[in-house]
């Protein structure tokens, strides 16, 4: 877990994560083992901090925020269960564990995405039943745009079908599967609350950055990392044929993206903490530097050597 | 398309299936095209019947009536592309056409179930954002419950690891599989509308005698109907060990079953047809009631061969 929010927070929100899904003791015992087993390894837990900070930032009581983060969570959470399934990326390994569908099945495994879905929804609805109708309405339209076919759904499928596309379809499938789910991290408890038109704005934009440069961030560490500095295989987008920035357009050029990105997120963060200092978008924002840093760093050594 | 409400409606209804998830021209052309085929084969639209009477009976209005019953199409039209799955039930046909993993691909169907799901929880949140939020809450709990871990997700693990099930175990199938799905057909417009707790009552427990009644007689059908007669491959159970009431209860035992159940049913119909004639339900159960007296009739056929 990365520290964006005080430790007493990311204690609470590790706590909601593990517990706000649990299954009974009739429930059957394949998809209640693959249930446990994707509670037991929350990842970075950032979606939730991020939406937790914002949720609190614009109005939110601390219970609102945290069900808010542990349903971004579970949506995310879902998209890795699916993602990793022998149809898709056919992973066998992620959080430094063998997949849930590779341990459980993959029933098992789509069982418990679907039950993660459901749960996460409930958990949203409960948010969004005590906020003015017009908002709820707008936050339920952003949800479904996210996660829906013009959404995450659609990056999932390009991602799947990528064999011969160029750094414009790289883009497009970052797009779909990055951008899309920090954008609701970001605007959504902000919607919930009692953000202004021009902070929902700001917002979106900072989603749009954050979440191209973090896939930025990701396909060069696909290159540039061994296994053991990333936490996970590397070197697999080029093996596999899998959408990788520098892979298509050139690492010179993806790192100017990547640094024209974190420029423009700059400006965005500026604008949000106008109000005051915000200290989670900011250590946020200051991990993505640095891992810029050490791209540029670790091409610098390769261009001399 | 059985014929649950009048022409008009029916027309409708159909339409609302198959215009309600728009793909646009920019979505992934093997996500698009699993999307348009599972929309162009509706079955039989009986849940859509059952929410949009249901739903007019207490008060909703035909869009309300028209975008619950959608939704539920969508969540079972999904469960069935989940279901069809080799990792699941392993089928290549469907509604009398080839399954859409078989011809998309498992990961575009997987796609399609998921964008199927996020645009009913959109329309079930555009019916219950204007319901009495007491009312409201009870419906996305009433959401969760039989779409989740406890619900139609554990039957499906049920049936997924069968294998060695009692009969027990088979009507657990049964309740977490089928009369989940009908719980929240007939109870969820119910809780939408202006229904007392006494009707709600009523459709709860006419959904348990209904949905276990339609699985015994498609078990029958498994075992006693051609492929022809059934427009699916039948005698599947035996062959693959799964769950199957007369199968596991001996057919004697599983008729006294359904005919307890039609009894049943038929009190919490004359209940809730107290304040005056519902034509839909009593429709539903007159096709139910021919199934059964056609499974008494060939069971007597055998007896005498």
């Amino acid at each position: 877990m990365i520290a964006l929010v005080g430790e007493a927070d990311r204690l609470r929100i590790a706590r909601a994560f593990r517990e706000s899904l649990p299954v009974g003791p009739a429930v059957e015992a394949h998809l209640a083992a693959a249930v446990r087993d994707a509670l037991a390894t929350p990842g970075s837990l950032a979606r939730a901090q991020l939406a937790f900070a914002v949720g609190r930032r614009y109005g939110l009581d601390a219970g609102r925020a945290l069900r808010l983060g542990t349903a971004l969570e579970y949506f995310h959470t879902a998209s890795l269960l699916f993602d990793d399934l022998p149809s898709m990326d056919d992973a066998t390994e992620r959080r430094g564990r063998p997949c849930v569908h590779t341990v459980h099945g993959e029933g098992a495994a789509v069982l418990a995405a679907l039950a993660l879905i459901t749960r996460a929804y409930e958990l949203l609805w409960r948010v969004l039943g005590s906020v003015e109708p017009a908002r709820a309405g707008r936050a339920a339209g952003l949800v479904a745009e996210c996660l829906g076919v013009g959404g995450i759904l659609d990056g999932q499928a390009r991602d799947l079908h990528f064999a011969a596309g160029d750094a414009e379809e790289v883009l497009a499938v970052a797009r779909g599967k990055t951008v899309t789910l920090i954008r609701l991290t970001l605007v959504l408890p902000a919607l919930a609350g009692t953000a202004s038109e021009e902070e929902l704005a700001a917002l979106g934009a900072l989603a749009e950055s954050w979440g191209l440069a973090y896939q930025a961030v990701d396909d060069f560490k696909d290159r540039l990392w061994t296994r053991r500095e990333a936490g996970k295989p590397t070197a697999r987008d080029r093996a596999l044929g899998r959408p990788n920035l520098p892979g298509r357009a050139g690492p010179d050029v993806a790192l100017a993206h990547l640094e024209r990105l974190m420029t423009e997120a700059a400006g965005q963060l500026a604008l949000l903490r106008r109000e005051g200092p915000w200290p989670a978008l900011a250590r946020l924002h200051g991990l993505l530097e640095r891992e810029a840093a050490s791209i540029r760093e670790r091409l610098g050594l390769r261009a001399c050597a």
